[in-house]
């Protein structure tokens, strides 16, 4: 007998999905990664590593990798950062699935923004600990309804920049966020997979002001490397190996030949500058485009994603729009207040795509 | 806070591998995976699939994977298993994760076989379900205990070849553990990660006599290939949509180069051969050995392990035999009857590094 918990989980995302690869000629701004493959130099050195013996590695991943992830977010967060305080994992995914299998029960509560990534709620399904969801910001100050469900939270979320808003928090908000968490005694998670993802201001990571968090990272979105499946947890040591029986239990050990790949393209990051200008190019033409079309829209930021309110609802919306041959995924799985928007994922189409896209997109609406 | 479940989890045989790694020229016979590296035509396919964009596969896998394998598995069990039968995790663990998460609660009980594979009672910790213990075979046949035990067990798993015995089920046994798990309304899981390494008899699938079961296959062990992380398991495809579920919100898909590495393998398996040989030599040196210490054995039949009883406490002499520069691993983990055996993974070391390390025990015990 299949779980209870388990069987009433719907993904309803991949009607979507499904309705939009049977279409013919469809533009497809609802796939959730980037249009760039894998830098050449990463494949060129993943070709190389492949001499190597291809046998596990430790749960929490190749020392050298450990080691460079731990530079990174150092120089990232500004909080001195060790090895033995990252652990490798399966994707973002494992990392945060082990997250909260080690401290969410079932009487935990964990809470999201409104709207946000639809897999905390996924994988807060499957582990089977509650979730509140709120928005957090209203004119760059934390709302009433943030600090009164904090208060009853175990663990807070936040994700900057954002899926699916692409919005990116200041300095102030990050600080604000962080110093909620610790005066409500939640624990952190900042999940800061597009970090190097941002069009305007730099990122800023909410762990530098806040003692009791973990961090996600990955380099799926920031280095156009979804399908090797490599990301990873920082927190302190003494947590880390906690996460790790959770994860030796899930995947035994992330890819190795992934890993080696997540390392040359840390080591040698100048593709990303160049995938940065791309998207923010097409970040300004959406802009453009929603204001001609009179939708309302949070400022997209950072990531790869927009998020207009389209005046009618999401999923007649997205399905309509199908038939007229672009793909855009529902707003309704991703908040309460979000069933008139959807998201546009124009990281995943080049601009002439993206073009044809809103072509097709004014002449429907 | 860590989840008690999680923090009271203990990884005791790292401390193995921890001191065996500290001490200069040690035999390591304690490492569960196979002293060959990844065949090489299934290398130089990665690095011609590396042309290949590296982006997100679907959560269930790439489509002709699944396919080459439903097609083994049918030829395996000789029962007619479809692509859409199939789901590709990221390795064996993935898949026995999913499926304890997507049917197992919390007062729900596992069933495993004593001596068993520590990993069946990790993740069932890291899932909250209950693990019963027992042997299941006496001289050929079922034991009283093992009926009476799954009277109340909700799944029982079942491992041929096994790890740590390296026993390998009759046609007989397969049938009757799967007989007995129907009769008793027990899910059946089948872990058949070791079938291509059988020395004396074949491999006989328990999953062709029950039809309340889902089978897990992996190209681990039996393609030398642990550090892809590639495994899959096999149910009927509504199932298979709700392990997909938790699938989805612990990893989102499986690395996609390690997938096709691992069609290639399947595809042109006669790599396998080989490796089966060299492990039967080893596993011929390591029973004459094993008699010429006097110590008991279940025959080792296929697999890569040996399980003697040495006549002493398990931990107390794998410790010291770290000292004289051979590691195995203490048999107490795997069982309750097992605090005098230890696990000898004769497919870890070639021949030359076997031979090295059994003079060490002789010349130690």
């Amino acid at each position: 007998v299949i779980r209870k918990n388990v069987r009433e989980i719907q993904l309803s995302i991949r009607k979507i999905s499904e309705k939009a690869s049977e279409k013919e000629d469809c533009v497809r701004l609802d796939i959730g990664q980037p249009s760039f493959d894998t830098p050449q130099h990463v494949k060129e050195a993943a070709r190389n590593f492949l001499d190597e013996k291809q046998g596990y590695t430790s749960t929490t991943g190749i020392q050298k990798l450990r080691e460079k992830i731990a530079e990174e977010e150092s120089m990232k967060s500004g909080v001195d950062v060790r090895p033995e305080e990252v652990m490798v994992t399966t994707g973002g995914m494992e990392a945060i699935f082990a997250l909260f299998s080690s401290r969410l029960d079932e009487d935990d509560t964990l809470l999201v923004n409104d709207p946000s990534w639809g897999p905390y709620r996924l994988i807060s399904a499957v582990n089977g600990n509650g979730v509140e969801q709120t928005q957090y910001f209203h004119n760059g100050e934390l709302t009433e309804d943030v600090k009164e469900k904090a208060e009853k939270a175990d663990m807070i979320a936040i994700n900057s920049p954002s899926n699916p808003e692409g919005r990116v928090l200041s300095r102030d908000e990050s600080r604000a966020i962080a110093e909620l968490a610790e005066d409500k005694n939640c624990f952190l998670m900042t999940d800061e997979v597009y970090w190097r993802l941002t069009f305007d201001e730099e990122h800023q990571s909410p762990a530098a002001f806040n003692d009791n968090s973990a961090l996600i990272g990955s380099v799926s979105k920031n280095h156009a490397m979804t399908g090797w499946r490599i990301g990873w947890i920082v927190d302190d040591s003494e947590n880390i190996k906690e996460y790790a029986k959770v994860s030796r239990a899930m995947t035994a050990a992330p890819n190795k030949i992934g890993q080696l790949a997540a390392f040359e393209a840390l080591d040698n990051s100048f593709h990303v500058g160049k995938m940065r200008d791309e998207y923010r190019k097409r970040r300004d033409y959406v802009v453009e485009q929603m204001k001609e079309l009179g939708w309302g829209f949070t400022d997209p930021e950072g990531a790869i994603y927009a998020f207009p309110e389209v005046g009618k609802d999401s999923w007649e919306f997205a399905m309509e729009m199908i038939d007229e041959g672009v793909a855009v995924v529902p707003g309704e799985p991703f908040g309460s207040e979000s069933d008139r928007s959807v998201r546009i994922a124009y990281g995943a189409a080049e601009m002439e795509e993206l073009e044809k896209g809103f072509e097709r997109l004014k002449k429907a609406v």
